[in-house]
């Protein structure tokens, strides 16, 4: 998890990038044809059933959206809505990160969504703690190229970045309006983790802006929610090295390399030094899982579950380390796709949790959110950060620093916050700001502690501090 | 647990203090009489039975050695065997630390013993990870007023200190040698954890000096091995600090405040200030077990009890916090106390984990113990130092800056070591002492990860770096 990829939540699936090379040698890829976009209506969005789905009382829908006709850039979405009894309720945006992973894969298959995936890759359970209990949900899968969100323009997937991504985001919100009019006017969020810590303030200032001196705005920006993010890269990097030292994963020396190499570099395109540096720390940790540090990472599943026997009779109740293997079976399933309304282009490679290509060739990203950030403070937008604290990816150190950069006045001084007479972590009030840590959560919050994230959503949407009381 | 009671395994247990205060009042305590010493014979120490114990194929042994005849100061021991096949084994003095705490307590009951306790407090079942398995473990309750080590002079327990501790241990161990003379000349280590990261080194010393210049001494002694030990007020403060800044445990205000006004302090006698900002920093982290920092506290066991019903299958066989209570009744059961050959001389109080008399009114407690590192690295002895990482009480930090104080040339590099395919932690092999942490254990490294705890004793007795391979 060396450098460029720190921010990938896997770095196993090489295959997509395998399949692209492939078929771009015999030039198969060039045009698919633009689907989606205005013409296609709400209704043909709507998914009627799941492949290994349990019944649900909510409905939902999914599809592409053309964010860029010239290039012919769709991006792909599903919408899962709140049930009836809890309308109107807010809706959100999720993103995630990478750059190159997908919304899908993560936020809504391991995280917050309604449905994740057995391990037999076929069937889906509900999750209790999901947040379309309490808000209607949209997982955009971007941008073009990753999951199953494609460009005709194949050049469009060695040359993305944060500005390209920020616009066809704006774009796919606009159009989406369109065809899900009877959300115009409703409160609305941006929400999102890991490297959608550039997304996330990133589309928010664009929403801000083109908002400005609307009375009315069609798009109902309320303000955005933040986790384990990258934020600055030089307040990231010094909390970083500092996270991986005190929690013991660094020698002594290579602390002191990374701080005299790394720490003014930019984290998306570090100097060959730095990589090198960054290198020889992230393989000294040996084969933990740095996104959660104490739980055991994904190795060969059946090892794992011969280990396991009979030692963990808790097992099958507690968090499964493998879980993205079992959304890259699922929605690899035609039938899958079919009833999701995916692929309909034929894409030429499988779809895939990240898109190694993205990531690998990511261009611009700016080192600081922090100037957005202060601008969208000072427009009095609702702003909320939080750590699972046991995340080494993106730690709770590094936002801790990028956040006392912003030298924001305190409302609320740090104090612990509960759940069911439990510290779910630590809290603090800025002025135009709420911090919240998550204890013993590791880069996907909702995924290692569900019944907690959604304790911190529903604060979030009241605008609430974090419960105080025991 | 702010200042003087950082190093407290258990600030709860108040009784003792009253119930000596009033037997104080009555002026009741001035005589016991002597019992124990060298007049006792080793049969006489035999246990034949525990209440509620399994069957075990070792022999045990417990009872007082008289360590200062004149003040009437008699320490407690148990001496648990290792199996006859595992003979000879060599013999391992184990210390807990407090200063105040019982090693019956925590070391033999939660930690490394063979027998733990049922929350019936009254049976017992096996630790299938016991230490005795591959060496002879001898429990000291250390000094008098701990546990059901006594003094005649009740004067002494408000007068305890660093030296009197080390000078009576090494009475006791003298004479312990003379009633178990078959353990003469046998390898002998001294280990401990916590304030015993204090007791440890400056037994050795003591032992190591008395046997200077003598070819074939009685007390073989080969080497220490400490555990979350205090070993320098400096560096641990200033480890200690960042690692709950690090952890999200404090406010960055709370940082700032303690750094500029603990950093240089004692860690028994802190000044005023920096006392009421341990207190203010440590308040403020809520109800967690600081201990173990992602790991339920113990509060109500029924309450505990009652919120894990039905949600929690797997809870008991997992870890339990409360563990420390089942002690408190299990030893204070006259028929227990009869079996152990204990509280011979009926101590006016209660057996307790800690006693915060003696842990209240220490005196004498040298800011560093890196000069006795110094000396007994160059004698050429065994040195092996351990933290469980999760520890916010004497935590990893603190021990990686005091070691990196004492400038040692690396042999092996930082690297995680491994048990059954997975990182147990990592290690660093330095010229004359051995750093080695277990990941996701907290300040009883054997209460916490036991099996990992195992292969760390294993491997410190054969003096073998810390496992490699995957």
């Amino acid at each position: 998890m060396g450098g460029f990829s720190l921010y990938l939540l896997s770095s196993s699936l090489l295959s997509s990038a395998v399949y692209l090379s492939f078929f771009l040698s015999l030039g198969l890829v060039l045009n698919y044809g633009v689907v989606g976009g205005l013409a296609a209506s709400q209704e043909s969005d709507r998914i009627t059933w799941l492949p290994g789905q349990p019944p649900v009382g909510f409905s939902q829908y999914s599809g592409y959206v053309t964010v860029n006709a010239r290039a012919g850039r769709a991006l792909f979405y599903w919408f899962i809505e709140a049930p009836p009894a809890a309308q109107p309720a807010p809706l959100i945006l999720w993103l995630n990160g990478g750059p190159g992973c997908s919304s899908i894969a993560y936020g809504a298959s391991e995280e917050l969504g309604p449905f994740h995936i057995h391990p037999d890759g076929k069937t889906l359970f509900l999750n209790p703690y999901a947040w379309n209990g309490v808000a209607n949900l949209l997982f955009l899968e971007s941008p073009a190229g990753v999951g199953f969100s494609y460009s005709n323009t194949s050049s469009d997937l060695y040359a993305s970045g944060d500005q390209r991504t920020a616009t066809d985001a704006y774009n796919f919100l606009v159009n989406w309006f369109e065809r899900f009019p009877q959300y115009k006017y409703r409160d609305f969020y941006i929400t999102g983790e890991s490297y959608a810590g550039h997304y996330v303030p990133q589309l928010s200032q664009i929403v801000h802006r083109k908002n400005e001196g609307i009375q009315n705005p069609i798009i109902n920006f309320k303000g955005f929610l933040v986790g384990n993010g990258v934020t600055d890269d030089y307040h990231d990097f010094i909390g970083t090295f500092e996270y991986w030292w005190t929690h013991g994963l660094i020698s002594d020396d290579a602390y002191r390399d990374l701080r005299v190499t790394c720490d003014l570099q930019s984290s998306q395109h570090p100097s060959a030094d730095c990589l090198k540096v960054l290198d020889a720390a992230t393989n000294g940790m040996g084969n933990i899982d740095p996104y959660s540090i104490y739980t055991r990472p994904c190795n060969d599943t059946t090892t794992l579950k011969r280990k396991l026997r009979g030692h963990y009779p808790w097992m099958s109740r507690a968090y499964d380390p493998c879980t993205e293997n079992y959304a890259n079976v699922y929605y690899n399933h035609p039938e899958v796709q079919k009833a999701l309304h995916a692929n309909v282009t034929g894409i030429p490679y499988p779809w895939a949790t990240c898109s190694n290509i993205v990531g690998k060739y990511w261009r611009d990203s700016p080192r600081s959110m922090l100037p957005i950030y202060r601008e969208l403070i000072a427009a009095g937008l609702r702003i909320w950060v939080f750590s699972g604290d046991t995340d080494s990816v993106v730690p709770l150190t590094a936002t801790r620093y990028s956040i006392d950069a912003l030298n924001l006045s305190t409302i609320i001084s740090w104090y612990p916050w509960y759940d069911q007479g439990m510290v779910g972590g630590w809290t603090q009030v800025y002025q135009g700001l709420t911090f919240v840590t998550v204890r013993g959560a590791g880069h996907e919050v909702p995924l290692h502690r569900p019944r907690q994230a959604l304790v911190l959503f529903k604060h979030f949407l009241q605008n609430r501090p974090m419960p105080a009381e025991t």
